[in-house]
């Protein structure tokens, strides 16, 4: 957050977005920017994490009824920009121009049954209402002995009238298992090719794990596991739009530089937690390419710096600890591009707002320039955040002067 | 959900709602409801748990920023129900009548010190603004050798001036040594009564640990615990709002009966998971309060049961595990009152909306039900939702006769 005034928002993907303005306007958008920003990006990460857990295959976000409240919009909407394909929730599908997806409900063979009329006829009543979108949730009995068999009964229905089935839904019991049985009835029945949608307390690591254990066991059972699991549609809902696990995104806003008759003053807040001591002064940020074209580090300067003219080796600074930094010569280095981008000046829009489409295909440029040792599900690489050497070095003049005169307790206390 | 033509809606604090409608009707209801139900009465358990820990003292629901969109408004509502006394959510404090609390930001205190004025001077800008609500974030440089000396300076020249200031704010560093070591310092100076107001990640666990070591270590300072944890104050954001470590209430919305020639038919859907088979029939909900006048259990039976009328023992069935049952002899018992309560009938509201503050009595008188065992922080005994026998035997013959015919695979394998 940056004092001038003149009104702007810069916002970059990650890791700051700087606005510039009359210090009480500024302070006025704090809530709201944080608000928008810490969940939504929180969401579309989870998102991503899902959707490449199940080795890209479709991924439909469903936790409305678990999201937090009106929240579940921008949940939803998060989720299809972050790696849903789809969403069940209907209103922001429409919104958004996406068809909303999703199956029939238990409720529904539930009734069949309370009548009399069995799951089976069940399925045929939506089979005949839906010929060619025709999914069955095969779990309400027993899915192996009554959901399948019915399920099978009803596509071989279909197929003698000209239709072919969608799949069918797996939502409790040992999906990995399950899944590979359904996998071998429904190819010996002669629909290899329908799709088995798994839900039930869906997340990455779920997921991964039951990729992992198909790998493993489908040829026990005479199953190709690469080909079954190139057949699965993913069904996530309460983990993900409450991002379980980590149920928010701890971004903050704080007050960085002051100007003053024409001048930029940086301004810093020490804190007992140095993760908490802001990183001061007018800035920008930078991505740095590798030789092979990854992403390397994003790289926090001072505005009147040029990391990418790269006319000598570069140093790269943790932001608090003094030990840790990197040298990258410029052979190294195959690019070093700006991310701030211009968003609002002086109340107007200066941006041209794409479409979840060309933010979708940002994300998949974005992704690919990972390394993969940093998308690693559990325990990944940490991606390096750093502070140029002038910055660093502005950090710790202020903490010094700041301190200067008292006796932090911080220095008289070991850390707790 | 029951399917009959008449719709209704009876909803009673806990376990179950039942809805009763027709079926295409009740259907439409299922996801807007649970999105309602399940975030909102999972922030206010969780803003109950945490006034629970402060040992009562003033909570201050913090947590806009980190919120879920537009879902912040119905968190801060529930926060205020569950045991939040203020939120700093300007907008929802207006429309529910509650003044915000917040402090000044860093920000604030940090221009002053770039424009080379400091704290002292920042602190004394804000008292003269608001003489009689003076309450100072302490730790922008340092709590203990800046911010807690210049805030006693200000108070000082307040308090010649005939005000009084209200307290401190500490967001950062060892809040348990810090708030000991501001106590003394406030209390030497003549302003034992001030606040001290905590904030930083709290939550009720983190909170529980701050007290216990607060009347642990105060003595050795010759700060009386007792004293001191009475003049603290809990401002809780993130973990609150989000409700971190159980991000989501896993309610769900069944199909449970089907009323059929003026019948009502019950039905049941089988699950590979035992907790996921649903309690089938229409049903009621009761409360049962022990010879100590304490809830010891809420009992669903079926909704042509008396279990009020105690004329034999009650035997209460855990749910799903057979070998699990407790029999209450009726002197046991001082009373069995009935839960549901009819919100909406045939569309419209058949209820009177109680206030926030009649719904504060409400939640007081409960928790004064619930023994303390159940209300442990950490491994709490486990409050009993039970079934009666009349409703175990159904469910039981509804389980037997929807898998005869089918052999279950969860027969087959062992658990997994």
């Amino acid at each position: 957050m940056h004092a001038i005034p003149e009104g702007r928002v810069v916002h970059p993907d990650v890791p700051l977005t700087v606005v510039q303005g009359p210090l009480a306007t500024a302070q006025i958008l704090e809530t709201s920017l944080l608000n928008h920003l810490n969940y939504q990006t929180l969401i579309a990460t989870k998102a991503a994490r899902i959707k490449d857990s199940g080795r890209g295959q479709t991924l439909i976000e469903f936790g409305l009824r678990r999201a937090q409240d009106k929240g579940a919009n921008a949940g939803a909407r998060a989720a299809l920009i972050g790696g849903a394909d789809f969403t069940s929730n209907v209103g922001i599908s429409h919104v958004l121009g996406y068809p909303p997806k999703g199956t029939h409900a238990h409720s529904m063979v539930q009734v069949f049954m309370v009548l009399g009329e069995g799951e089976l006829e069940a399925f045929r009543a939506y089979a005949d209402l839906y010929p060619d979108d025709c999914l069955l949730l095969v779990d309400t009995v027993d899915t192996l002995q009554s959901g399948v068999p019915n399920a099978i009964r009803v596509f071989e229905e279909l197929r003698r009238k000209g239709h072919e089935p969608l799949g069918i839904r797996l939502d409790s019991g040992d999906l990995a298992y399950l899944s590979i049985q359904a996998a071998k009835m429904l190819d010996d029945a002669g629909f290899p090719d329908v799709s088995i949608v798994l839900s039930n307390q869906l997340d990455e690591l779920v997921i991964w794990q039951i990729t992992t254990q198909i790998q493993q066991e489908a040829p026990r059972y005479a199953v190709d596991p690469d080909r079954l699991i190139r057949r699965l549609v993913y069904g996530v809902g309460t983990r993900l739009i409450t991002s379980q696990g980590q149920s928010a995104l701890d971004g903050v806003y704080k007050l960085t530089a002051v100007c003053h008759e024409e001048e930029w003053l940086p301004a810093i807040k020490i804190s007992e937690n140095p993760d908490k001591i802001l990183n001061p002064g007018h800035k920008c940020v930078w991505r740095i390419y590798d030789d092979r074209g990854k992403a390397t580090a994003d790289l926090l300067s001072l505005d009147d710096e040029k990391p990418d003219e790269m006319t000598q080796p570069l140093v790269l600074r943790h932001p608090t600890d003094r030990t840790k930094y990197r040298t990258l010569q410029p052979s190294g280095v195959s690019k070093v591009t700006p991310l701030l981008v211009e968003i609002l000046r002086e109340g107007k829009l200066a941006y041209n707002l794409p479409s979840i489409e060309e933010i979708r295909k940002r994300r998949d440029a974005d992704l690919d320039a990972l390394d993969p040792g940093v998308r690693r599900l559990i325990n990944p690489h940490i991606y390096h955040v750093s502070l140029t050497e002038k910055l660093w070095n502005l950090k710790q003049g202020m903490i010094e002067s700041a301190t200067s005169g008292v006796t932090s307790e911080a220095k008289l206390r070991p850390e707790g």
